[in-house]
């Protein structure tokens, strides 16, 4: 065999393990389609000396990262670390000693791809990053160059296994969020810190990316409006069942006359809808272009294999490819105006808790004609001791006037209370 | 803007005209994404007086493929035309004067790729083809290249338009086959001589493209057992759904102890199976691998625009690689068996037509016993005059054994026949 591509691995926990273990396992198969050969040369660990059953795989563990950055016969470094800092400080001086970069870290692409991609095109590197979204589902490939030759409306994804995980089994199971999560925390599929999934930022960091390729403009995680699902209740899976609709938390950006949409939010989405039968860790990422109508890409989001797949898949496009970039691999040609929220009317579940007693729904029902928002129905649900639930549907309506309607009634009286308010979707995948 | 990069497209059928106004269409955005614009130069047609719509676009259409295989200026052929040849002799001289080639045709991908490739090594041009498999859907390249670190186990797809618009309009609408065929002729979704469509050999073609790629072996569409779906009667959907399946026809390549088994066939799928929601003239492929799992890709499965969206993709990421590849793109770096037919026992639905009379169905049952297959269930269906129509559900069994116990029974006595014979999936998408 030829000489080996030299990788420094940056990182050896769940995916940097599963990276090892891959490269190790389908070494054979890996070579031959890649062209070369490839090996862990070197390895970035905090404790050397812990025992992670890979044994012999790595020829040297370090704890200094400039031992890697320094090496010159490693031409990639594979950043599996996470999390901000130090990973962006290490990415962005690989870049500087001309090594290609792979990385599977979300949170410093959204927000730091700009001086990245300048850093790669400068020094004339790659830097891929096909882990980062979507896990072992290829969706930053086809999206940049198999779907390029494309107008893209849409992108709306189920992207944050922890979230999806927990509204499956709430629905499933009906139960309340909170014995969910802690049940998830138990089996490894929530953190014990687990605002980033359940507060929607980590489908935000995703979205932001996918985004930004999709039209070609800087789209950040500060630029999307970010809902998380702690205010989804055991029964709002069961009403929405009624409705004939699961509750997803769905990522979606759109393009809308020049201006681009960024929102992550709990949606009604109808039982035919693509993205509504993708369950518990799986994720999706469902593409509206022109010419090539709505593709849909769904399978494991997130883990230690499916990861790894996605980032040895980037190192062999680095191999495979022999040649350095000679411009930017940064599609961000453009400046368009980014906006937080749909911005688009649709219909809306509405649930709210009325005081018992004539009137109270009159009243409620009022308050939504008064702003313009008209109902399709409006359902009494169960009681408890001073009211009742009642769930309302709008028919299509702005956001903003059906949150005003819905406050407006609560603050009409006593006993009244918007327990929450959710966009509903369509049939045809416009989530 | 810097010099075009000049196409020759043979062709300007649907997918050509496809691609003609596609480059037009997204031209500033093509550029950017390419990093150099493309253009068509020159197009093949065999009428230059005919109206395409598409004035002005192609500053040449001639009658003479010499005029293109001979014109310098022309970097990129995009064979449109489809059919074996002389699209095939067109291709191989494309290749041999160097030119890269792009083309849609799984006719000739799936039948002549080893000469195909040979060629396109040997002139150091590059040999796309993402448009020959699932039309718009991204899928040659995430199987090449995304997921290339995988040990891939797996690949089924519902790849022929056709066919599943047909068996969702039998599904939908209880309709028999040869009606929602000429129903399909009249709307344009089936071709006047249907039978590549309908007897699975176009799916077997795409199959076998798939095959080769996955599983690094030459597999061609004389490797696939093929059944088509005349067979399926408007009885078949309805009991189907009473088991809780669809029926689909299936294209699946496995490998089983290092052989690769290839078949097309209509299965009946549990309702939540992932190839179970295609429907319509979408195709869906799932891949298996390790360690990334399952992963799904669906979408618009043929069609002007999808197809054209792949095959400008194809051409962009051609003028985006700016170097000639130095070695084969080929992937069948191996010699595995190639075995037709799946190979693998499973449960499998068995439609009889019994006599009346008592002991009719003990007879059969005892058949099926006699070749060590045992019944889930048989259930009593229709009757007509002089009999009962049966379906039969066996435990998991191979094939040919619950093929040799029906035609057993069926040989039986007077009234007896075997309707109709289809495997059974499980609901974890193993198809």
């Amino acid at each position: 065999m030829r000489d080996m591509v030299k990788v420094g691995l940056m990182g050896l926990g769940t995916v940097g393990g599963g990276v090892v273990e891959l490269l190790a396992k389908n070494r054979v198969e890996i070579a031959q389609r890649a062209g070369e050969g490839i090996e862990i040369a070197m390895a970035l660990v905090r404790d050397p000396a812990k025992a992670r059953g890979l044994d012999g795989a790595i020829p040297r563990l370090t704890t200094d990262p400039e031992e890697i950055l320094a090496d010159k016969s490693i031409g990639i470094v594979v950043e599996t670390m996470g999390g901000e800092e130090p990973a962006l400080t290490y990415i962005k001086k690989a870049l500087r000693r001309g090594k290609h970069v792979v990385t599977a870290n979300k949170e410093v692409v959204s927000a730091h791809g700009q001086e990245l991609f300048e850093a790669a095109m400068i020094h004339r590197c790659h830097l891929m990053f096909e882990g980062s979204v979507g896990g072992g589902i290829p969706i930053i490939m086809p999206l940049k160059r198999c779907l390029a030759a494309n107008d893209i409306d849409e992108v709306s994804a189920v992207i944050n296994g922890t979230t999806n995980y927990i509204l499956t089994e709430m629905t499933a199971k009906g139960k309340d969020f909170a014995e969910v999560l802690r049940e998830a925390q138990a089996r490894g599929y929530a953190e014990a810190d687990p605002s980033a999934d359940v507060d929607g930022l980590d489908a935000a960091r995703k979205l932001a990316i996918l985004a930004s390729i999709a039209f070609n403009t800087r789209v950040t995680p500060s630029h999307v409006s970010t809902e998380g699902i702690r205010a989804v209740s055991s029964a709002d899976p069961r009403y929405a069942a009624e409705l004939g609709c699961v509750i997803k938390l769905v990522a979606t950006a759109r393009q809308d006359d020049g201006a681009v949409r960024v929102a992550v939010a709990p949606v009604l989405l109808p039982k035919d809808h693509p993205l509504a039968a993708v369950n518990g860790p799986d994720n999706a990422v469902l593409v509206r272009g022109r010419p090539v109508g709505r593709v849909v890409f769904s399978g494991p989001g997130a883990g230690r294999g499916a990861t790894a797949s996605a980032v040895v898949g980037d190192i062999m496009e680095i191999v495979r490819q022999r040649t350095r970039p000679d411009k930017s691999q940064c599609t961000c040609f453009t400046t368009k105006e980014v906006l937080a929220g749909s911005g688009r009317p649709s219909p809306f579940y509405v649930r709210l808790r009325l005081p018992d007693g004539h009137g109270a729904l009159d009243r409620a029902t009022a308050a939504f004609a008064a702003r313009g928002v008209s109902l399709a129905s409006a359902s009494r649900k169960s009681a408890d001791g001073s009211g009742y639930e009642f769930v309302l549907v709008t028919r299509s309506a702005a956001e903003d006037a059906v949150r005003a309607a819905a406050a407006e009634g609560a603050s009409n009286g006593a006993g009244w209370a918007v327990l929450n308010v959710l966009r509903m979707e369509d049939g045809d995948g416009a989530a």
